[in-house]
Formats: structure tokens, sequence, C-alpha cells
């Protein structure tokens, strides 16, 4: 999301540009449904808790966003992101005690749902004639957990799913969460694993219809998406804890720009991580340290976001003390 | 897929283009894998049946594909596409007593699926404690017909489905599959409802490492697919009968477009729809005629692929007959 040119620039620009797009962004859908989804997730989930400690809550964001090329849309650019890790993240903050908004890619993988099949419906479950059906002993065991995990956070009102496919969606219903925490203070946080585009095509200036294949090589000319960490950070969300993700291929240039942006942005925090160690190893940027946090090898099925969400926990509570101070 | 131009041009650069495409691609996973299901699936399904009839067996293809615009992919261009057209015709291939290879994007709408939720397993069913799981009463009819009836068909050994993402394994296991079905001569039909990318980077001349976004906007420059119909039709299964579609956004050039597909690459049919009204209405262009098949308006859930696919078996049908002749 971040650039390596100078960081003097940000405000003057972020603001105005960021403006330009909401601007010309096509309408969201839903915005009263999603307004009082959101509404009615903070109030019960605002009042102190039996300990009497303040409930927090994360805005967790998942998977990758789309660029439309064509208003009619036949064709987009996608950012890779399995959602994965924003999955594996909810259900590490739901254990911890958090109330969680889960902003997902429609389509990725969903809190835990981690270990299913891809099809589950029809990898999972068998028919033994029309009127029964039946889980297959081999995969009983992941399916109930998914289904009753899922549904007591769901009911229990401790999980609101939120989905979305486009850069525009996403921009305005995270928009729409950071209005809705506000009233929250040091005790929300953003968690912002989304693989959003950094490139897209502004919506004025898109063709209507299906671009036509006759004529020769396709030349495209794609705007840079403004930088909206800048915003959240400075506008939308300015009390909240703020941490950012910062995927490359290339591990040379990853911390660089990990610092880069946890400097340009204010975040309190950067995951910097590559993109084919991910699973196994992130970096934690911090003002004052990086953070190396690896996944426990001795553990059958043990999750890096497993301590890395102790860690981050971790730090949002000195945050918090801090801010109370 | 086609192009507006002349259509002399085809033969000679068609089958070289093809080929630098080939050479050029990453190679296929598992190409042992795929090539032994085909030859299980088209062995079972080559005998006579009972009636005495030939078998028939269809490659329905259904979703988009997508082009990486890096090696170690992040960004990639998608093709829209639900896959719900090349899902419901499985079925009422199925159900016309073809056996059907059904070649789809990854997670995109599957044959007995179309009417369950985006996420089932967590929509449809509840846990009332840790060891047992429920089908929700009012999902429950849904649910059972679609593991009942894809069970049946898979273990029956009529429905072979093989996923893809990208381009590049999107027409390389349509080789494989046209290969394999080279023996069934006429018997064999193409029913390619797939979305297929127009526009592609070459694999060679694609950056290793993820795009850096620093630098202003992005331009791109995306080689066109090479007309792969037309490889299809004249060396890869000469005699199949060949079904391609036209989807546009745009009603004006629809028929015209859908017209010169047909001829330029010798289809036996070209099912030309508009993106809006997709669903309700397609209009079937062969050699002597236009035939406009639309659902039936009076039955509730009627699907415009029962009539459609009922005129394709019918003309198939002819076609076998007049190959024996």
């Amino acid at each position: 999301m971040d650039s390596m040119n100078g960081i003097d620039n940000v405000p003057e620009t972020a603001t105005r540009k960021i403006k330009a797009f909401f601007e010309s962004a096509p309408p969201l859908k839903d915005v009263a449904e999603i307004e009082t989804k959101l509404k009615e997730f903070v109030y019960r989930n605002s009042s102190s808790s039996e300990n009497g400690k303040i409930n927090r809550v994360v805005c967790v964001t998942s998977g990758g966003t789309t660029v439309p090329l064509e208003k009619r849309c036949v064709r987009y650019i996608d950012n890779f992101s399995s959602g994965h890790r924003g999955a594996a993240s909810t259900e590490y903050f739901l254990k911890a005690g958090y109330s969680v908004i889960f902003l997902y890619r429609r389509g990725t993988c969903q809190p835990f749902c981690r270990s299913l099949p891809d099809d589950p419906l029809l990898e999972c479950f068998t028919s033994t004639d029309h009127s029964s059906i039946q889980v297959d002993p081999s995969h009983a065991e992941v399916v109930k957990r998914a289904i009753s995990e899922n549904r007591s956070a769901v009911n229990g009102g401790f999980l609101l799913k939120l989905p979305f496919t486009t850069i525009f969606e996403y921009l305005q219903i995270l928009r729409l969460i950071a209005g809705s925490l506000r009233s929250r203070g040091p005790s929300a946080m953003f968690y912002l694993a989304a693989a959003v585009s950094d490139f897209y095509v502004p919506w004025e200036s898109m063709t209507v219809h299906k671009i036509q294949s006759g004529s020769g090589p396709l030349d495209m000319r794609l705007a840079q998406v403004p930088k909206m960490l800048y915003v959240l950070r400075n506008e939308w969300a300015p009390v909240a804890f703020c941490i950012s993700f910062k995927l490359e291929t290339d591990t040379d240039i990853l911390l660089g720009k990990a610092d880069m942006a946890l400097k340009k942005y204010k975040m309190h925090m950067v995951v910097a991580n590559e993109l084919s160690t991910r699973k196994e190893e992130v970096i934690v940027v911090t003002e004052q340290e990086k953070i190396a946090v690896r996944r426990d090898k001795t553990q059958a099925g043990a999750d890096v976001e497993d301590p890395l969400i102790k860690l981050v926990v971790d730090r949002h509570s000195a945050y918090i003390k801090h801010s109370d101070a």
C-alpha cells in the first residue's frame, strides 16, 4: 500500500485524493442494513464484562479486493489471498475474549473452517437414501467443530461477518466500521490483513461495456489507490490501535517497506510477511523493535497466528493502559 | 474469443501462436493423475449402453480463467463467471443420459448445488451440542438433494470433475480431454461455457516479484490469447460436436460476433448471451438458423438450460446420424 517516496507530502494530498476516490466510487448497496448491524453489534459489546474489564473489539479484514475493469463487470484484477490469515487470527482473537468484526472477501476462508476440504458439503457428507444424510466419519470432528464454534460465536454476538468483493465496497464498509467503533476509543483495534489493491481504474474513466479483443494487444493505465491507511489512522479512527500488513515476494525489500509503512502511516504495528514462508514466520515491526514470530513446530497443527495474536493482545493492553494514564 | 478481422488468416497463424503459447506456459501439475482419471472415465463410459445406443459424452467447461500478472502470483486478471450455466447444463446433460467431464474453475458453482446458500455448511446446519449436527429444516430438501444427486453421479461414474484456475491450466487440461475423447468420434461433444481470458501476460515476459506501487500509475500491455477454438475444432477434436459461447454486455454487437465465431472457428453451434438477461434467454446460432431459447416462465424455478440442452441434444443426435451415414 505504501510508496518508497518521502513521507512529507502525505497529509495534504491523501485527504484530497481519498475524497475524490469516494466521490467517484459506485455507491455501496445495503448501507442502512450494514449500519444497523454495526450499531447493534457495538451496543451489545460495549458494556463492561463481568470481571469489570472493558470489552475489546477488533476489526479483522481478510482476503483480497478486486478492481473492476468494466462497469458492467466481466473482467477485473484480483489480489491473491486465501483469507487464511484473517480467519485464523479471528479464532485467536475470539479465544482471547475480543469481539470481532470480520470484514472478508466473499468466498474466502471462514473462521473455524480452515481444516475443511474445498467443498465441504459435497466432500464430507454421504447420503444413504433421499431422506437422510451423514457426515463421513473421517471428517466428522472438523465438521462438527466448525459448525458449533461458528454458531456459538455468531449467535453469542461476538462475531459479525461483513462480506465485500470490490475495492470500492471494502473501503466504504471499512469507513462505516471506523465510524461505529469511534466511541470505543483505544479498546478498538484495526487488524488489516486484507490484501488491498494498489491500482484501480477510476469509475468515471471506466469503459461501460466489455473490452473488445479484436485489435491486437491491450494497453491499460491503472491509477494508484489513494493511501487509505493514512486516513484511517488520522481521520477515521485516530484513537484505535492499528496494525497493518506488508506482503512481499522479495525478502530483500520487505523489512524496509514495513518500516516505511509504520512511519508514514503511524501504524502501531506492521506485520511483515513473505509469500512463501508466511504460514511459518512473520516479523512484527514496531517503533522500537523487530520481533520474529514463529509457529511452534513441536506441536502438530500449531499456527503462527497463535503467538502472533498473543503478542498483539499484549501490546494492545499496554496501549490501553498508556491511553488511560 | 474471436476478432472482427477477416477469417482468411486464421489457419496459418493460429497453429503457430498456440504452439508458442504452450511452449511458454508453466507446466501443468498432476498431468499423470489427470490422464489416468480421463482414461478410466472414458473406458467406463465407452461400452454400448443396455439399449444398444452408444453412450454419449460431453466436456462442459465452466467458470472464468485467470491470467497471472506476476510469476509468484499476487495479482491476476479474472473473467467474471459464477459457473451457474455450466453447472445447470451439466445437470440436464446427465438427465439426458450423457456422461459429463466437468472442467470447472475452483470455487465456482457445482452441479446440483445451485439453490444452496453461499456457505452451505455454516448456513444450513445447526449444532445442538458438540456431538451432533442437524440440517436446518428450511434447507433440508435442497441439501439432501445436492448431496445425494452429486454422489450418485460421481460414484456411478457419469460425472468427472476437473478443476482449473489459470488460463494455462484450463487450456492444457482441455487439450488432454480432447485427446482422450478422440476415440469417441462424433458421440463426443464440447460445450464450452467457460469465460476464457482474451488477454494474458506471456509467462516469459512476466515479472517474477510483486509489482511495486511506488512510482505513479501502472501501464500494462497484455497480449491476446491465441484463438484456441480454431485449434480445438481443427486439430484436437476434429470429429466432435462443438458448441461455443459468446457473452457480451452490448446487445448491438452480440449476434454479429456470434455469427463470426461460428464461421471463423467452424463451430456447430454458438450460444449467444447478453450479461443482464442470460438467465432468461439465449440465442442459439447455427449455420442455418438463429433460435431464441427462453426459460418457461409459467413454471417456478424453470431454467433456460432445460430447453437449451434439449435443443443441443437434438442437434447432436442429428449430427451423429449424419456422421454415420
